[in-house]
């Protein structure tokens, strides 16, 4: 089951159902659940829980997972207290830094950096070669494509009404080469487009054009005076 | 001490003077303090710190806590790498998200949802059948009633002076079946009235009257226009 | 290696090369790695991961540390579920609350509190008896005085051309005395003067003066009207 060539530290939880691909890293105390799968050469932090499956109290949705396996590939390297999804893809080459988050039915693209203490949570798709900054929140229902930089401490929604009407939700559609500025807050359904640029701390309340510049609150496109 | 019922994680450290219901399930490498005290059926997952006792350097205030015990309710979920400190009381059937972290002298009312790295900060108090979302920030000195929606990010002071005058904090009432959106700023001791509304990324500077919506900067009445 | 006055919880991980003082207290489950040294009376909480080395992916910068050492003074408290790397001095009866992280080549002040889930990244300068609150994001390469106020969720950037010109990077300059509101965004490379305030919720896009107060987005001194 767990390859000679793995490297794992002191007091490692590994359950039965776990496969580890070749010269793998697993740090101390890490908790491998059921499902997890690493690709070869992957380096997981200490402290980390790999394979959480999904669950809440009564007044949570249920997601329905039927994929109850957390796929990281090779050369994917995870850093320390980390927590990460069954139902859950993490590409090639990417990194997930200390004490980020993400949940399941995530895809996420090889080449990807998912920040320190960033959350992305369920539903998610995350494109290739994208950054998601330090402390930055990723909400369910969430689209972003290829090339993507979303700045430290963003903040997205992915619901019009707040807990009124918990089925209908729609997280931010993000496209390629965007570039999202810190602390910029993204209401539920909106898109940003090709190359667009939100300023920092802006808030989004409405689509944003290809290949624009907006700022402000709202945010509105730029006056380039 | 531990009932036959409980089921228990590796390398769990559980003190003298836990207290444990029947059917709890614990994660692996909990770490349980004296005063910790679970309900029937709760579940607790990995790598959690439940128990902790206040403290700080010389320049934090110290809170004088009396009530050295940590009370969570029964069916209450505690997810992942999460601190819980003593002299705060969880209500029943609710959900503690990973990596959230509720400090001492707070109480939970049941089926509260208290989301993923959510803080709740000391002396606070939070009603029934809240949402407090995804990163949220509830500062001290706070008071949540019930029903009431805190979304992803929201940010609160309870330090109208920042620092120069640490002894006169007061953080934000929140009334019954408010809703306050993403990313928004709360100042101290501002009052968001009854079903009342606050836009995503709004800074609310002064009172929200009941059943009214506020958005901008700072946060003014919405134009029905 | 390891004092008689230390105490030291259950499954620690003390690896070869950790320098300890006297009367340290290590919490159950900690990770100390290589290039740790703790001063006297050092406290350190549960679940804590000390002395991480830095890395990425390929498209993360390499920061050269030569320095591989962790330094943590005299009287210095560490709360739970920390991470804190090499390269970095925190100095003597400091504080750093739960869930934080501190990086690479990162110099922190005597008597200063480092909020719970705060974020220091690396090559950053942090004065004496500062306090940086709960969440808040300290970007790289920023410099802080001393006795400034961070406050809640502050959000600062370090790149002004987000990831296309990665190693232009210039974080903030925060002159002693100053105080930034909760949720406040600070754009690259911006000064704020001695003793200036900034609103809870502003967004600073330049200079903010001496002794002024600056509120709103953009930032602009406050009409004493």
């Amino acid at each position: 089951m767990i390859p000679a060539s793995a490297k794992i530290g002191d007091s490692v939880v590994i359950e039965d159902g776990v496969i580890l691909g070749e010269n793998v890293t697993i740090g101390h105390h890490c908790v491998l659940l059921a499902g997890t799968k690493l690709g070869d050469n992957v380096t997981v932090g200490h402290h980390c829980v790999l394979g959480v499956r999904p669950g809440g109290n009564a007044t949570m949705r249920t997601t329905g997972v039927s994929n109850l396996t957390l796929t990281i590939g090779s050369g994917t390297r995870i850093g320390q207290l980390v927590s990460l999804y069954t139902g859950t893809v993490i590409g090639e080459n990417s990194f997930v830094a200390d004490h980020a988050s993400i949940r399941e039915n995530v895809v996420i693209g090889p080449g990807t950096v998912i920040g320190r203490a960033a959350i992305v949570e369920l539903n998610t798709t995350i494109g290739a070669s994208c950054t998601i900054q330090t402390n930055a929140y990723v909400t369910g229902d969430t689209t972003i494509e290829d090339h993507v930089f979303i700045g430290p401490c963003v903040s997205m929604s992915n619901d019009k009404y707040m807990g009124a009407q918990p089925y209908s939700l729609a997280g931010p559609t993000i496209r390629s080469g965007a570039k999202i500025g810190n602390n910029a807050t993204l209401l539920p359904g909106v898109v940003i487009g090709k190359l667009a640029i939100v300023g920092a701390g802006s808030v989004v309340t409405r689509d944003v054009p290809d290949q624009t510049v907006v700022v402000g609150v709202p945010a509105a496109l730029l006056d380039p005076s």
